[in-house]
C-alpha cells in the first residue's frame, strides 16, 4: 500500500516544477523500469503489483511497495497501467561539451512534443549516440510521455540542457555541425563524418535561425520520386532516425 | 453555427463504428483540410472560425460554416483546436492487389497505435509509395488520430484492409516479399527491388507468424556499435523510415 502522502507526490511529478525541485521522476512499464533499475539511475521505490512481482522475481530495487490495480491506476501517467511504476532520481549529466569533438552527439532545438524527443532518445540509443544537447525551449527529458517513448533508452543516453547557439558557435572550426532543412543538399551526395554535432529543428518552425546561423553542413532527406507533389516535410523523429542511419551506415 | 445535431454528429464520428456506418471522417488543422480539399476526396463541409477564414480566404469547400472558437473547442478532439475542421467522405479504394508486381508498396501486420500509422502514412508519401495493405487487426485509417498524424499525406497514400496472409503467399513468386526482424540479415547488405512488399509488425509483438511464413527476405537495421548493449528494439514508425529511405536510396 502507498499512503496518501505517497500518491500525491508521485502524482506531483507530472509537472516540471515538482521535478526540478525534488529531482526525481517518474517512469512506467516493466521493460523502463527494468531497464533504469539496470542503468546506474538512482531508484528511491517501484510499486508494484502482486502479479507484476509474481512475474518478476528477480527483479531488484532499493524498496519495493506492493499496491493494488486501483491503486496504480490513481498515479498512473498512462491510460492503461502496467503493473509497475517506478521512481528515481534525475542524473546530474554535467559534460565537457568538447565531446562533439571526438563523437557524433545530437543537438535539438526546441523539440517540443515530449513524445518526439522520447523516440529520438531511443534512436540515438540505437546508434551509439550517448549525448543529445538541447535548447532550453526543448521539451522535459523527464515529462512522463517522454519516459514512456525511450523504451528505456532513457538509462543509456545523456540529455543536456545548453545554450544551443552558443554551443555550435563554439564547435565551429573544431568539429563539423549538420542540419536538416528543406533547401539543404542532398544527404546521400555528402561526406559525413564519425564526429560533430548534428542539429534537428521545431516540428513547427524547423531551426531557428540563432542555430541556423552556426551550421556549416545543411543536409536534406530527399523524396522520391524527386518531382512528385509530397508532404512539406517528415516528422522530426522520422527525420533523425533515416539521418542517423545514414551516418552509421557509412 | 453549427446546428445541435451536427455536433452531436461530429463527434459521434470519433468512433469507428459511426465512421463506418456513414461512410465520413474529420480531420482538423489547416494544413490537413487543405491538402484533403486539394486531394480530390469528397469534401461535405468544413467548419472554421472568423479568423481562419480570414487568413484563408482562398479556400474552395462545397460549404463553409463559420463557428466560434467555444463551438470548435466542444467537436475537436484535439487539445489545442486549430481553426477548421472539416468532414469527409471516405474513399473507395478498391486495388487489384497485382500493383505489388509493379509497385514498392507497405504491408502492417497489426499496428495498432493510430498515431504510428499516421505517421507512417506520410513516411509513404514522401518516399513515393502508393499503397499501404492493412491488416484486419490495424489501426483504422480514419481514426482522428491517424488523420491528424498523416499531415495531410491521407489524400494522397491509399491505405487497403486485406486478408494479409493470403495476399503475402499469393504474391509469393511474383514479386519479393520483404519483413523486418530482429535476428534478420543487414539490409545493408540486401539487393532491394523496386517492386514487392516491405511488411512490418505490431509494436509489442512485431510481425505474426502468420505472416511471416510468406517473408522471403528477412531484413534487419543494425544497431550501432554491433556489440553495444541498446534498445531492444525501434519503434515501428521509425523502422519504416529508415527502411523506406534505404529502398529508395538505391
Amino acid at each position: 500500500m502507498l499512503s496518501k502522502n505517497q500518491i500525491k507526490f508521485i502524482r506531483s511529478l507530472e509537472q516540471k516544477k515538482h521535478r526540478k525541485e525534488t529531482g526525481l521522476f517518474v517512469a512506467e512499464g516493466g521493460k523502463t523500469v527494468c531497464d533504469l533499475l539496470g542503468s546506474g539511475i538512482r531508484c528511491e521505490y517501484i510499486a508494484a503489483t502482486k502479479e507484476w512481482l509474481a512475474g518478476n522475481r528477480g527483479v531488484k530495487a532499493p524498496r519495493i511497495i506492493e499496491t493494488s490495480e486501483e491503486e496504480l491506476k490513481s498515479i498512473s501517467f498512462l491510460r492503461a497501467p502496467q503493473g509497475v511504476i517506478g521512481i528515481f532520481g534525475q542524473r546530474d549529466a554535467a559534460v565537457d561539451t568538447s565531446v562533439v569533438q571526438q563523437q557524433l552527439c545530437l543537438a535539438l532545438d526546441d523539440v517540443q512534443d515530449p513524445g518526439n524527443l522520447g523516440t529520438i532518445i531511443r534512436i540515438a540509443d540505437w546508434f551509439g549516440i550517448e549525448h543529445i544537447f538541447c535548447s532550453q525551449g526543448t521539451a522535459d527529458v523527464y515529462n512522463p510521455k517522454t519516459v514512456q517513448a525511450t523504451m528505456g533508452a532513457i538509462g543509456r543516453v545523456n540529455v543536456h540542457y545548453v545554450n544551443l547557439p552558443q554551443l555550435l558557435e563554439s564547435t565551429i572550426g573544431k568539429a563539423p555541425v549538420y542540419g536538416t532543412f528543406l533547401d539543404g543538399e542532398n544527404i546521400y551526395g555528402k561526406t559525413l563524418a564519425k564526429n560533430g554535432i548534428i542539429v534537428m529543428g521545431n516540428e513547427g518552425n524547423g531551426i531557428g535561425k540563432e542555430c541556423a546561423a552556426h551550421i556549416g553542413e545543411r543536409l536534406l532527406i530527399p523524396s522520391y520520386p524527386a518531382e512528385r507533389p509530397t508532404s512539406e516535410s517528415l516528422n522530426v523523429s522520422t527525420a533523425t532516425a533515416i539521418i542517423c542511419a545514414e551516418f552509421r551506415r557509412r
